[in-house]
């Protein structure tokens, strides 16, 4: 394998954690300039109450905005069935909706049984099904905190399968795994990936999201790449991904993934000269965050080049 | 494989690089705290002219207390004979001689050819072997600047594969893999490994030292354990390395690479809770450096356990 993909989730998971709100027209002007810098997939924002998540009250407008992106396959996340109404309606691509395997932590952080969101899920599969032809957006189901729970510790891994199953079976298209916490190692990301793979068939998991809590971020990727994965979340500067403490970004920095990839010779699509010039669109929007990443931080080795891929990408 | 030995680099390369002078005595308390932690190897420090680094001259003293901690591997850095003699004085389990395989770095780092440390090397063997059997340490030949430098870019792979065989020629016990400039990926690792234990024989490759300037650290370090590789350098807080920027650490950071290998079930013998409680010791003593480290910031995962190996290493 040559290829991965990158999905940027900076603008819903990044925007979603920050304090300040980023205006719509800066919002806007970033996700264009992601897209020029060669980044095929775009989770663009959450379609939640606005109350909640002010910071993503505009995610129609931006899902919009994003369908004009020539190639750009627009993302957002859906909690329940209004948002996957909101987001049909917007035209988003892709639809995913988090499903915490700690039903503890479900039920602190969205209020909902494992039963409601598997409800939940098996409504959004059916509003999809009932769209026409070439207008059903991909459906993921996303099992987060897969890797370990702040308040559970480690799940279950029988649990976690049946999580997959029931996700499948309520008519997702995929089902994801995301390192919510930090927890995960290079071991346990092999381990699961291949359980649930085993459980649900290999080309129904075909991507992870993860977080550097404890720095182990891209050795997380690399394991995921090794076992087959070829879907990758990550965000522009680390931003979000609750980070919880200076210094510690909490999702794994794109520039420096797409850095490691490139580096390997394989081709993620992304110019990095371009990605990192995105920078500064965000530093002038969000002066109060910090902007986290080694490779913009040290610059580019001397000699680095990128595939013909990853320099027309755009 | 479930074991791998860390080579804690911290008091030669970490306070090499750090402006402050750690007084004698401190260093002592730190590198007793480090063996009663569980490391098994610790690079002490280097015999270089004072006049030129003066952080490491008690380099001696240092070596002289190191060997009464029980069961320590004492390694120090020797540029050469003069610094040979002074560490075989001292009782120095370990002698690395660096050979930057960048000539022009090593022109201008430490003014000589390639041919003069080869020689170097050659007479620090001879030396050796003219040391009463039992008391002839182990050398290894550090070929630095190995994945590219900063003045020359990557280096012919050809040329590094003589260099390695020309430092056996000389009389090294080994050859590792020096990662100087933070250029190495993990595709790079796992070829160059490849070729020269190719050239060399395998058992006389079993360490790297690598650096986490584009965040790439721990993934490298995977890919090294995934190749067989036994024994990696790093340095508690990531001191030292040249850092580039603010944030960026240079060596790879000890904390969270025993934490990678401990979450892995690979035991490292050194009980994380004890080598976070080591921290204190350096910022009291250098109050001016900047300690990093994603795992001490986060915090261990909750039910985080470590083998029994690892918690009565000491």
């Amino acid at each position: 394998m040559t290829e991965v993909l990158i999905s940027e989730v900076g603008p819903r998971d990044g925007l979603q954690n920050c304090k300040a709100i980023m205006p719509t027209e800066e919002k806007k002007r970033w996700i264009a300039a992601l897209h020029e810098a060669g980044l095929k997939e775009i989770e663009v924002g959450s379609f939640v109450s606005p109350k909640l998540l002010p910071q993503m009250a505009d995610t129609g407008e931006i899902t919009r905005f994003a369908k004009t992106l020539p190639g750009l396959e627009v993302a957002v996340l859906v909690p329940n069935l209004k948002g996957a109404q909101l987001a049909i309606d917007a035209g988003a691509d892709k639809l995913t909706i988090p499903l915490s395997v700690s039903e503890t932590h479900s039920i602190r952080n969205i209020r909902r049984t494992h039963d409601q969101v598997i409800d939940e899920a098996k409504a959004i599969s059916d509003l999809i099904a009932s769209q026409p032809e070439g207008q059903r957006p991909h459906l993921e189901g996303s099992l987060s905190t897969a890797f370990g729970c702040t308040i559970e510790g480690a799940i279950p891994e029988a649990q976690i399968l049946k999580l997959a199953t029931r996700l499948m079976g309520a008519g997702c298209d995929e089902v994801g795994l995301s390192d919510t916490t930090g927890y995960a190692d290079p071991a346990s990301i092999k381990k699961l990936i291949r359980a649930v793979r085993a459980e649900v068939g290999a080309e129904y998991v075909t991507g992870v999201h993860l977080h550097n809590t404890r720095g182990l971020g891209l050795a997380n990727a690399l394991a995921a790449f090794e076992e087959g994965i070829t879907t990758f979340d990550a965000s522009q500067a680390g931003l979000g991904g609750c980070p919880t403490s200076p210094g510690a970004s909490g999702n794994i920095v794109t520039e420096d993934l797409v850095f490691m990839f490139e580096s390997m010779g394989i081709s993620t699509g992304v110019n990095l000269e371009k990605l990192m010039a995105c920078r500064p669109l965000l530093s002038n929007s969000l002066p109060d965050e910090d902007l986290y990443g080694f490779t913009p931080d040290a610059g580019l080795p001397l000699g680095f080049t990128q595939e013909p891929a990853g320099l027309t990408a755009s």
